[in-house]
C-alpha cells in the first residue's frame, strides 16, 4: 500500500485533495499533513508547500518530495531536508498553458500601456494627450530569462504571436526563431537585445538579486519588466528606483519579495506597474494530482522523472 | 496639380500633415481645412475627420473624401454630402496590425480577469481568495462580430494564439480555422458558441444599437465584451445592467456613445471594466498619410480602390 502527505493550500483544502486523489488513484492512502495522529513511518511521498522545517527528515520511508509548485525554493530552505531525496517541481501541460496566457496577457499590456490607461480610467481622464506612438508586436522584441520548460513553453507562444525573442539561460538551448544567449557572458548582449524582459528564473545562489538597475538599464527603451519567476531575483529598492527615474517604464509583477505584498509597499499604487496576486501559473487541483500521480507510477516502475530537482544547477 | 485639402486632429496638427504629404508626394498641394480663404473650388481630394456639414459641398471637383479612421459614419452625417462621390475608408497594415495587438490585450486581459486584478490593485487587497478557475486561451471560444478587413485580420490573430473562433457579419466569409456566420437569422447560433464577444462592426441603420441585454444573454459564461468598433453599436443602459446583473462579466471598452465618456458615467469605476479612450488603432501620421497617397495614386491612374464606401451594405 502507497501512501502520500498533502499539505498543500491550508488545513481546510485537504479533504477537496484527497477526493481527487481517490478518484485519480484509488490505491493511494492520502494523508493530511496537518493530521497530528499520522503515522510519518508509513510515508511513502510527500506533496507539499512550504513543510515546516525538520518534518519531512522524521519520515524514513519517504522515496519523493513533489512541489506544489514550478519552484522548489520553499521545500530547499528546510536545513533537515533529507539529503539524495529526490525533489520533483509541478509541471504539466496545464501548468505552461497557464503560464503562455499569463505572459501574453502582460507582455501586450505593456506593449499597448495599460497601466497608464488604468491610471487613467481611475481618475476617471480620458487620456487621448501625450500618449506615446504605438509600437507593434511585430517590432517590440521580448527577452525571456530562463528557458526551461516553462520559459520555452512561453518564447515559442511569443513568438507565435509576431514578437521577435530573445532568451537567457544558464546553458545555451536551441529553438526556433529563438536567438538564444548563456551565461554571464552574455547577459549583456541579451539585455541589449530587447525591450520587454520576462523573468521566469528558478530562484538558486546565482540567480537571488539577479534583476538590479544595471540590468533594467542595459534594455531597450522603452523598457519593461514582465516577472514570474520569483519575488527574490529582483531587487525591489532597484525596480522602484529605475521606475521612478524613468530606466523602467513599466512593469507586470506576480510574485514579489514578501507576500502577500505588504501594503505599505509603493509598488500598489505605482502608476507604472500592474500586480497580481501569485496566480500566473496555478493549475488546477485536477491537473496537478494527475500529474503527481504520473509521477508516483514512474516512480514506482523505476522509471526517470523529467522536473527533477539538480543540486548542481541549483533547481 | 493636384490638391489635398485636411482636416484631422485640429488645427495644430495641420503643419504636421503638411510636412508629411511634402515629403510623400511633392507635387501635392497641401490645404489646411480651417483656411478661411481657401480657394474650394480648386480642391480635389478631401482627408477629413468630422467636416462641419455642408462644406464638402462647396468643394465642385471632388473627386473622393478620405476617412481618417476606419468608420465613415462621421462623414455620412453630413446632409448635403455630395451624392456618387466616393468615400474611402481608413486602412492599411499598420491600422490593422495595431487593432490585431489591442484586441489580442483585450481578450487576454478578460480571459485572466484583468479587471478583478485592477480593482483589487487599487484597494490594495492581496485578491487570492474566491478567484474563479483559470480558463485557458484553447478552452474559451472567442467571436468577432464583424469580418471585414480589420475583423477578418483580427480573427486570424487569435486562431494563431489558440482561441477557437467563430465570425459573425452580414455576408457568410470562408476563413481557415474559422467557424463563420452571417444574417440576423445565424446571429442567435454564433452568439452561443462564443463567450468573449469583440465588436468590430462599422455603424450602420443596420448595426446600430445591435448589442442589448438579449445579445449578451446568449453568450456562454463567464461573458466578456471588448468593442472596438463605435459606441453606438452597444445600448450603454443595457450593457450596464448586464455588468450589474452578472449577465455580463466583464468588459474592455475603447469606444462610447459620447466620447469622451462623460465624468459622470458608472464605466468609469465599473469593477469588471477596462477603459481606453479610442486608441485601439491609431495609425501613425506618417501611415496614414501614406495610406492617403496611395488612393490618390490609384484614383489619378483610374484604378479601383478596396475600401470604399458601399452604400448598399452601409459601409
Amino acid at each position: 500500500m502507497l501512501s502520500l502527505i498533502v499539505k498543500a493550500g491550508g488545513p481546510g483544502s485537504f479533504v477537496v485533495w484527497q477526493t481527487i486523489f481517490n478518484r485519480l488513484m484509488p490505491e493511494l492512502t492520502v494523508i493530511d499533513w496537518h493530521d497530528k495522529t499520522a503515522d510519518l513511518a508509513s510515508i511513502d511521498y510527500a506533496f507539499v508547500w512550504q513543510p515546516e522545517p525538520g518534518r519531512l527528515a522524521q519520515m524514513p520511508r519517504l522515496k519523493a518530495i513533489l512541489s506544489v509548485a514550478a519552484g522548489v525554493d520553499h521545500i530547499l530552505t528546510d536545513p533537515d531536508l533529507p539529503a539524495n531525496l529526490p525533489v520533483i517541481r509541478m509541471g504539466g501541460e496545464d501548468t505552461a498553458a497557464q503560464m503562455q496566457d499569463y505572459v501574453r496577457w502582460a507582455v501586450f499590456s505593456l506593449l499597448r500601456e495599460a497601466p497608464r490607461w488604468h491610471s487613467a480610467q481611475h481618475k476617471q481622464i480620458w487620456a487621448r494627450q501625450g500618449v506615446p506612438p504605438v509600437r507593434l508586436s511585430s517590432e517590440t522584441p521580448v527577452g525571456i530569462m530562463g528557458l526551461g520548460a516553462l520559459g520555452s513553453a512561453v518564447a515559442q507562444s511569443l513568438v507565435q504571436a509576431g514578437f521577435p525573442v530573445v532568451g537567457w539561460s544558464q546553458h545555451k538551448k536551441s529553438y526556433d526563431h529563438i536567438t538564444s544567449y548563456a551565461g554571464t557572458a552574455e547577459l549583456e548582449t541579451f539585455l541589449r537585445s530587447c525591450s520587454i524582459l520576462v523573468c521566469l528564473l528558478p530562484e538558486t545562489s546565482l540567480t537571488r538579486g539577479i534583476i538590479t538597475c544595471d540590468v533594467l538599464k542595459q534594455l531597450q527603451k522603452p523598457a519593461g519588466l514582465i516577472n514570474v519567476g520569483r519575488g527574490r531575483l529582483v531587487v525591489t529598492s532597484d525596480l522602484l528606483r529605475a521606475l521612478d527615474d524613468g530606466t523602467l517604464h513599466n512593469a507586470v509583477l506576480d510574485v514579489f519579495e514578501h507576500e502577500p505584498l505588504p501594503a505599505e509597499s509603493p509598488l500598489w499604487s505605482h502608476p507604472g506597474v500592474l500586480i497580481t496576486p501569485h496566480v500566473a501559473s496555478e493549475a488546477s487541483r485536477t491537473a496537478r494530482a494527475g500529474y503527481v500521480v504520473g509521477v508516483i507510477r514512474a516512480f514506482e516502475r523505476g522509471e526517470d522523472v523529467p522536473l527533477r530537482y539538480d543540486p548542481q544547477k541549483g533547481y
